[in-house]
């Protein structure tokens, strides 16, 4: 079993108060707030970094699909797009769109398309995902 | 509405190909890889991302509760554990837990339980995520 570990930090109340984002690895440790949030501040936010978890995720299990069907892929580009509005007052994340561009050697595009559907349900982030997933795969020629 | 974007790249096959994540406020823009993912190599990986994500997204939360309680928090900090483990041959998120202390001026231990609770069912991450997530919330003296 692996466990990976990340912290957040806050100080003061929601609109002012400030935080801290420290991922385990040492790869982003820095601010985020209401501002970079709901706002235009500088700073990450949780939802990039969903999005970046599960752009991230869904791309390796694409590669690791493709390279078992015998592509492996020269380069697989995905972006993630958090859409976040208000459902019944409350700030939901209705939707995550996934964007995938792929120059694979050798490959149909109907295959490419189903290996990309593939990843995009079984992928270990989507099955700990329970907002609804959307997935545009092109194979570039 | 708001969306939050990031990317990611992957070159390559599953083991040996490298790829790189992009957080779209450009708070992170960096290497992932196989090594980094399931093993000891330096490098973000998705579980960390969204244990960043969850403990920052809760961390606010928690900050928003306390405050609309009249106790606005002096320091609240979170870590989350994301736990990956093969289950029926598939690596799955397992759980998340959150271990959260505060520094609360004027509030009981079990008035900050509660609400550390109710920011654990419904921060907006919570309710995206459908892997369990357990919470241990310590009020600090």
């Amino acid at each position: 079993m692996l466990i990976r570990t990340a912290e957040a930090r806050w100080e003061g109340n929601l609109k002012e108060g400030k935080g801290n984002i420290r991922l385990g690895s040492g790869a982003y440790d820095g601010p985020y707030s209401f501002n970079s949030r709901f706002e235009q501040g500088t700073g990450t936010n949780p939802e990039e970094l969903l999005g970046g978890a599960h752009a991230g995720c869904f791309t390796m299990a694409l590669s690791l699909g493709l390279t078992t069907a015998g592509h492996a892929p020269t380069r697989l580009e995905t972006t993630a797009k958090v859409h976040l509005s208000r459902v019944a007052e409350a700030l939901t994340i209705t939707s995550i769109e996934l964007i995938t561009e792929g120059r694979v050697p050798g490959i149909s595009a109907a295959e490419f398309e189903r290996l990309a559907q593939d990843a995009k349900r079984n992928c270990i982030l989507s099955r700990a995902i329970s907002a609804p997933i959307s997935l545009k795969a092109t194979l570039l020629a």
